[in-house]
């Protein structure tokens, strides 16, 4: 619990004890900020808020956003001098099982968090998400891309809820309302993700570091582009403070294509494993492929990905190896060189 | 106000003191319903609603469907067999006036009516719009096609506003929480219209009428599909009653496509303007062309249009004739044939 009487300004993060919100706080933390976190807890891991709840600097407030905020939120209202908003379920599993609150939680919780940045004068930030294109018919994606989205499938709660929150976050900044910025988010990875979220990275890791069957959906052939989790926030970060005028959405991404199947390779090279795979019906309405186009964030932001996919997977395999309670190949090939 | 201690079955008209919903409720009192209208009067006519307000099977309550839903409502759940929601203004500079408003009409305002009709077992009819094609690049628009919308323009509060209406839909649906029906309303004319409203019939027929310039976006080549509002209306009320099960949107519209040029043509010989005519800048993210498919209406609920453009043409001129206290060239042909 912060000291209420301070006057210090604050970082409001929504979501933030979630995989890519809690290495966000951690690292608005590590340079200097002050950080509330809200977060319902519907899909965050406990253990992330273990790493954050002992910072001098940190509050945690358990909230749901399509709620009215919390008084101790909107009594400080200006005080935040930025507001990330990366509250939702993000994986199909966890945002199918309750569709409503998936809907209500980008429009309805985005709504009031940019409100409270009108109130405040907080510059807002809205992680949107690659989903936004939908399968997409285009190749790399740019952001002018409108995209191929079914609104009436079962991914709808989610890409239809996040297309909808784009639409309020430009309203707000069109009126003169908000200073917004949008980062369109593809596929990310590293610690801190949920190890049962059913995305591909936590998925073949985890069974590869288990020792169970291998679960590929469809052929593999589908591609996706991974971005390590600190590129990730590099990239929020600078597109957070960025002075110049932004005005669009941004993608952030790794543009470095592979097939899940080249993924799959990588894990197993990592892992040692031997499992078997068991190769299981593509969802319905899973995007074929997905790759960013990030000549925007390049420009205005000067980002673009630095950790390669050997050295941040590597990472992840250790981190999760550590939560799994097991010792991976990499692992021991660095505890025997070490 | 209708009695309280009756036990009658109701239909709960949202939006029913506009344009579309004003008709709606003229046809089911006709059929031998009762009706209570929802509507919070944001771009309803008032003599729509005097239209209606005398008969003894109707009943009007002001509200607006983002706020929770009246008590009146709320405590009759159980007697509304059919719920339409048609609440929404629906165009472009109506909506655009308060897009944050606009988005949540169409998303809380959705999902209040969806969890009434959820309480009480009725069966829901959401009308969505040819918006959600956006500007398409299919011809004509079948139902299956997902559209070319830019989530993050100026018509977006409405286009995404009623794709995210859809999304919740057809959850409830696929969740068994009601039994949803979706309409996507093409171009729609004829009395009850707003003069004001700033769509291309209203527009041209009310300035030819008053003897204002002539005013035309674009260069006037630009192609919509008009609908009379009786033979949209029948579709409403057909999707709603049909007991086979639906499942999928189902455009609702004239196929007759032709330029606004062509359209007026047609009112220019109604009415005997000899009012110039002024070209402007289409608008952003106008529409190029716009024709329903409706072969999924005809086929599942055996609905087509009827009424002729000529003939529906003729009813809107001497409808807005008297509205505005004018007399067409039309209408003096009929009374001088009479």
């Amino acid at each position: 619990m912060l000291d209420p009487q301070s006057k210090d300004q604050l970082i409001l993060v929504a979501g933030g004890a979630g995989f890519i919100g809690a290495n966000l706080c951690l690292e608005l933390l590590e340079r200097g900020e002050t950080v509330v976190c809200l977060d319902n807890l519907q899909t965050a891991r406990p253990s992330n808020l273990r790493d954050l709840e002992g910072h001098p600097r940190f509050e945690f407030i358990r909230a749901d956003i399509t709620e009215p905020l919390p008084e101790t939120v909107m009594t400080r209202a200006g005080r935040f001098k930025r507001i990330y908003n990366l509250a939702c379920a993000a994986s199909p599993p966890l945002y199918q099982a309750d569709p409503e609150h998936t809907m209500l939680t980008c429009v309805v919780g985005t709504n009031r968090l940019l409100r409270l940045a009108e109130q405040g004068g907080a510059r807002f930030l809205l992680t949107s998400t690659s989903e936004v294109y939908g399968d997409p018919e285009h190749h790399p994606q740019r952001e002018g891309y409108r995209g191929n989205v079914s609104c009436t499938g079962p991914r709808a709660c989610y890409d239809e809820g996040k297309r909808a929150a784009e639409t309020l976050a430009f309203d707000y900044l069109r009126t003169g309302r908000a200073d917004v910025r949008v980062a369109r988010i593809f596929n990310t990875y590293g610690p801190r993700m949920d190890p049962d979220d059913g995305r591909v990275v936590s998925n073949l890791v985890c069974q590869a570091l288990s020792g169970r069957d291998i679960t590929v959906y469809g052929d593999g052939s589908q591609t996706r582009s991974f971005c390590y989790v600190t590129d990730m926030v590099d990239g929020l970060i600078r597109l957070m403070e960025s002075d110049t005028a932004i005005g669009m959405p941004v993608n952030l991404g790794n543009p470095n294509e592979m097939t899940v199947n080249e993924l799959l390779t990588h894990v197993v090279a990592l892992t040692g494993t031997v499992a078997a795979v068991t190769n299981l019906p593509l969802p319905q309405d899973d995007p074929r492929r997905r790759r960013p186009d990030i000549a925007r964030a390049a420009e205005l932001l000067g980002w673009e990905p630095r950790v390669p996919l050997s050295e941040g997977l590597a990472a992840t395999c250790a981190w999760f190896g550590d939560e799994l309670g097991v010792v991976s190949k990499a692992e021991r090939r660095v505890a025997a060189r070490g």
